[in-house]
């Protein structure tokens, strides 16, 4: 059912530029270090690029029992205000920002806004998601078909349900049970009426880190989330671990599942995470400024300017300038004022598409042999827009250097892909999409280039490959289900 | 768990008047009639006096599929307008009015607005229920403990989860299954992808009526809901009755239950039901107006004035005066810009409590014996505040005449009642509540007065009761078990 | 210039019932009582049948200065929260309620919401005013030729320029100096930092009432606006006469005009004004219930029932009843839940009219000869629809009662009247009228029947008539001048 | 008076980064392009960086008049949807976005958003204004005393009265009149029912250029503006001109004022205007990155990594890096999700300050000796606090390079700055400054170098100095009249 009553009449946001692939989540918990709800609106605000539709928390107080509130926007309008604060009292809580999928019946609707909340016999429990559960379509026919009704469209409410059906004795037993019947990716915070829980599937494809605040503890999907709240980076939740952390600061650590070897997702590298997070024990800007590098050194080009496509493009282009010495420059401005949706833009607004966001500063690239740097092409529709601005603005040539290989197949695990026929990459071989684009040359890194900068001197191991790079490679590291049901064709690993 | 996220900003509607007992709901239902949202919310308009706070309507399309909205706030605010409409398509729609219960926790969550919704796995189907299940929270331990998940703190949710359990083959059948394990008072109106279902529960204690409009049916707690689309006005669904129609027009009906004697309610006549609604073939206000005859023989007074409490005490009071040949007056005048809610008043302004709504017709009044005639006393309280206005204005005697016996039981079949030390009438006598009120005289119709103004020329059987009178008599039809569970201590019927 | 901005999205009010004249104005003020803006705001609440669509408050603070809060909707929704009065502090303060004209360019906007304000040499003043200036054209043309800048479409906005280009010491001067210029109905209250000012034209076309609260004193439009404040009602305003008082409580009375004989709005008596008001020493309920009695013996008929057209038709049809011996009864019912708009009706609700608000109680009016008893005829549109739905309803015979001669006249002083060719009684004789009504008879009461249940024991002397009558008369006591110079044609006196 | 009706209630929002200088106003202006509405909107789109509070829009069409909409927040929020244009038709439009001065009286109201508008005898005209007039309590008191009503508290309005009372026999006529009475910086976009009219103060102290769009022309405070709608930039608007352009396409250009040497603004080139925009021919990057240049030269360093604080310091730090040869590298990293407003913020979150919005890339920073280039020092609280996180983050060393002489003068041209005692440079000593800040080194540009990376290769002259640099010098251009009435001292030029 689609319920139309509960979404803000005025919150039909566009989002302006649907030319990248998109985090669908970040989540956040915290337990033992005062009231919990601040902390977590601001743990979701540094989250913030994770998922830009809407963002939901839950705490708990012993007196006010659970409360939530979830809300569209961005956590900076919708969590700040001392209102919604006194709403939401307690030591422990959860949060969760997300992205909608695009191109599917809808809209969400508030219903979907995580954490999703179950009261069982021994109590409450609620669980925020970041991933996506592969096999949630059989998992839901087979729920439904035992009784249990679904309250939104989401995959994650699938565990909840799972949860509720377990014979175990607490929440973290039932949790173990529902996520063993899970496939996916998944990373998890959720929490009962006293304990904050942190969860990663065994291949530990997103993120999740463990801080330390005061005597308490944090979970975010990143440590950027840390830092605003000033806890400490500890480490991060190992694939396939559950730790289990008590308001009196006790920390235990579970292993559920069957021992694999980890597949984290190198896309997090590139595009995701934050640039001052930390992956990897290495910022993520270092990482990008190491791509950049390893760019300039497999596609060099005679040129005059080093410019980055703002904002996601400037690390690896401030690399490729470092190692090629061409000078860099900020030759397309960003327009700060725009996050990444519009809200209700007319049809007219919606054509002027990325000069709303983007200008060029003509005076730098006129007459000049420019590099522009981007961090990947999905459907090339923007990448297309930018070389036609910079040839008006008179630049002599215009060379696409791409900070990752070709995206060619969508992603399973969490992330909002096109449908694979829209991927320019999965239709075109590189000479046509040059073409395709317009541009004097178009070189992408190789695999094994991106994996050297991420760290993996030897590059990719074609028979184990250290990383999940499915979108780059087909190597789909768990089977996706549901999408095969559907007739999806995987390519083999 | 309460959600406080989706409740709007602006919406803290303070009951000025809660000494009244209120309706709960009213439900209502279309089929085979064209687009049925529109009439839907004109259903609900003509019920709104059933239940102020919030309203729900769910529509299906064969094309749009399950789609509801939900809304605080009067029906003519919230489901008037074309957007919302739009977002409303298809040929079989439900709806439902409410008024929450006071004094409990807190607000309603939208959440706790009906029709409930649920997936099975041969379609979804939505229920809109007036009434009170007396075993809910029985029900509810037993449905956690088997691993649903309730969205909601009503007691009507049972009955979805109920039917999401049945092993019945249709929508239906399951829906008998869950209402042959439900106790108490029920008048269902419930929809599936093409059929409008209709159930009264065994003693039949809520109305719920059948209408033809056009090709198609019309379900409604009332007849005045049919009167505003031009439905004519066809039965009484029976008690014990389930009728299912199909967009096809036909009718088929069922009787899942054990025949029992009904027990209609027969404060349904004395307060709840609009007066231009049809009970037992006869208007409400006709019914009023005999109470009101009724009420002058039992209980004359020599007096200058017959003066309602508007606007519920006004067909008696007409009653009264045409019996007792004592000219009838409006000495008290309603704002009538007054709904049954001021939105977050000042403590200043809530302190006005009846002016807000009533001024007393000064110059009507000096010097004037009064009979006040009022539909119920409940707390006493706003009779007390009349009394003073009426005496303040120069009135030289104030006769009290109340259109209905004390009320000295609470309600668990479906209408907000204080608990039973808060009702005068269950720790006054008559003379002391006299004295309380500070009235020259006070006297209520007897019961088997009012039996008779409603049609039972022998008055009450007192063997087998032809009404439920449980708020006056204490004499219960459906021991309410979750209160009894409770310590409820039921007086013998 | 429309100023589209501050109109909230969602306040698109629709009349849905427009076959009656409209009020245009309630004012109120007070000083010296405590903090003025929540008996202000007590006050427009009692005032809100003379203005539904918008109010607004001025109050001052030696403080915090002068601060407004001018708001769409009622005064329950809009001025009854803690957040607006605490922007609202100090001791003197004034209030207004409107409802703009329709059928005009397009709806109210925020602007044209009175008090207006200005800020003189000698400190600011505010102004509401209750009336209409007949002259307000001619007098904004030449004050913009002047320099003045108009921010309203409102005529009231003359006269705080008039103010501001007085050269008077003080602002009561400048108020007299303007007024001095203004022709037309007024009833105005203002105020300054420390004084509340109240004012009648020199006919008192309008009314304005002065009351005392403790120390203080309050004006009001009507004495039903003392009573929800508690005030003692002390006297009305006479006409051309303005006071001042002080928060010291010091009352001065000026006589700024050419002394005239009065001519109260005789309407008032008739529609305009709440029944429990004091109009001339009498409740206006009995003066309507007299109107009834008066019809009675003019137009007698033999009839089963004596029904009003809820609720203004209520009074007189009582009345009626009580001279005519018929039997007094509510045939048809109205919606409570019905203001006097709706909030972005749908096409198909529009049309549903008069249905939205009213039903006939069926089983009271089958088979009878019915009186039905309405305070005026406008348009006739209502009266057309309420026939048939009594026909619908299995009356015998339909006998219409008016309590007010033919409306066959615009008004030009405060009223909202359709233009003259909208007005049944402008184009058809009275049999015209019963005949397009499809009525068995139709009966207005005569201007002399009118003059007497008012108390003009010898009815309307036809040299110097004691009321304005212009609706009934077209005898316009003061001459129209923009309407005439756009065209109009008076009726010679 | 304030009034608190209109703002919305949901609007308070908090500067969350009260440290910089704000530039005031951006205007906009269209004419002969088609439907003007969504080009305005998008123009001052690209203007928002000059005024993020509010924004208003006000359009002519023959058919509908003039229209205005006038909003907080955002443009992208605010004036993009459908709705809003549709309240706006017409081919003649002129915008403003203003920024509040903070530290006054309250919160902007509605009415103090521009375009200001006035109904003259000849037909409408309205005003937006980019500057302020330092003799506007002057003006504002002579035109109360002579029967002026003010609806605003800004200093802008002050134009619109004095055109009103013009005698001129046209608009621009008018308006040359008014603003020959006005002192101060003013660059103002204005309209009639057909024209556009844009104009500058002799010294040219704000910016406004002149583009061509297909057959019409706009105006607007900089060239980003005119780049998105996809305008031709033409020229400058000269200091003292007045241009008037017809819908036909028809440029007259005027000379209203007696001629004075220019004394453009800047730190226009230092900080308000973006750095794509094109000031005196050259991009505002490429002079930024000049200013880093200079700057590098001036005040060298040994170190391992140049920093810009973001956005603002990001060219600048290109510059110091490309002349100094220390690599350059983003060690802080600004959320994208901070506008410079947060929604209500808690206390809590309002003491988070600068970690809102800056996260200090550790894993570069550590063991660094950091140069942190910065536009220019304020209050220097943010400063501070950037510091702390450098030195938290593990840097060895912190030099802070200031691309601007150290403010010590307030300006009084349409910026909002502190008072004097607030600036930090008006109070100490650079030496006191670095001491302060707790930095190792902490150097300005000169005045000269400023001068010389404007592209004035003799630097300043100190006879007639090229600019207005009031701020860093004192030397104020135009005496501050009502400034130097409350007491302000200024410096001798």
């Amino acid at each position: 059912m689609t319920d139309a009553s509960v979404r803000p009449e005025d919150w039909h946001a566009h989002p302006f530029d649907d030319d990248k692939l998109r985090e669908e989540c970040g989540v956040f918990g915290v337990v033992g270090a005062g009231e919990a709800a601040p902390l977590v609106a601001l743990g979701l605000h540094a989250l913030q690029h994770r998922g830009q539709e809407a963002g939901g928390i839950v705490v708990h107080d012993p007196q006010a029992g659970f409360n939530s509130v979830r809300r569209f926007g961005y956590v900076r309008d919708t969590f700040t205000s001392q209102d919604v604060m006194d709403r939401l009292p307690g030591g422990v809580g959860i949060g969760h920002v997300r992205y909608s999928t695009t191109g599917s019946k809808g809209q969400t609707a508030i219903r979907d806004v995580q954490p999703f909340f179950g009261e069982f016999a021994m109590g409450g429990a609620a669980v925020a998601h970041n991933g996506n559960i592969t096999n949630a379509d059989a998992l839901r026919k087979d729920l439904i078909g035992r009784g249990s009704i679904f309250q939104s469209s989401s995959d994650s409410e699938c565990i909840i349900h799972l949860m509720a059906r377990s014979m175990g004795p607490n929440i973290p037993e039932r949790m173990k049970d529902a996520l063993r019947r899970v496939e996916g990716a998944f990373s998890i915070v959720a929490m009962t009426r006293t304990k904050l829980i942190g969860c990663r599937d065994p291949l530990g494809v997103r993120p999740l880190v463990l801080g330390r605040i005061g005597d308490g503890y944090a979970l975010a999907s990143e440590t950027c989330a840390l830092d605003i709240i000033g806890a400490e980076f500890l480490r991060e939740i190992e694939p396939g671990e559950m730790v289990v952390i008590t308001e009196a600061g006790e920390i235990a650590s579970h292993r559920p599942f069957e021992q694999r070897r980890p597949r984290f997702c190198i896309f997090e590298h590139v595009y995701f995470s934050r640039p001052d997070s930390i992956l990897g024990g290495r910022s993520v800007y270092e990482t990008r400024e190491a791509i950049g590098k390893e760019l300039a050194k497999e596609a060099p080009v005679e040129a005059d300017l080093v410019c980055p496509v703002p904002d996601s493009g400037t690390p690896a282009a401030i690399g490729y300038s470092l190692q090629s010495g061409i000078p860099y420059g900020m030759g397309i401005i960003r327009n700060q004022y725009v996050g990444r949706t519009f809200i209700e833009p007319t049809e007219q607004i919606r054509n002027m598409g990325v000069r709303l966001k983007l200008n060029v500063n003509r005076a730098l690239i006129r007459g000049k042999r420019v590099v522009l740097v981007d961090d990947s092409v999905v459907r090339g529709t923007t990448s297309r827009k930018i070389k036609e601005m910079i040839l008006d603005a008179g630049a002599e040539e215009v060379h696409f250097r791409i900070a990752s290989p070709p995206t060619a197949w969508p992603c399973f695990y969490g992330v909002d892909t096109p449908q694979r026929e829209k991927l320019l990459a999965a239709t075109m071989s590189a000479d046509e999409m040059r073409e395709h684009l317009g541009v004097d040359s178009l070189k992408f890194i190789t695999l094994d280039g991106l994996y050297r900068a991420v760290g993996e001197a030897r590059g990719r191991d074609p028979n184990a490959p250290q990383y999940c790079d499915a979108c780059f490679s087909g190597a789909y590291p768990v089977a996706p289900s549901d999408q095969i049901a559907k007739g999806f064709e995987v390519a083999a690993e």
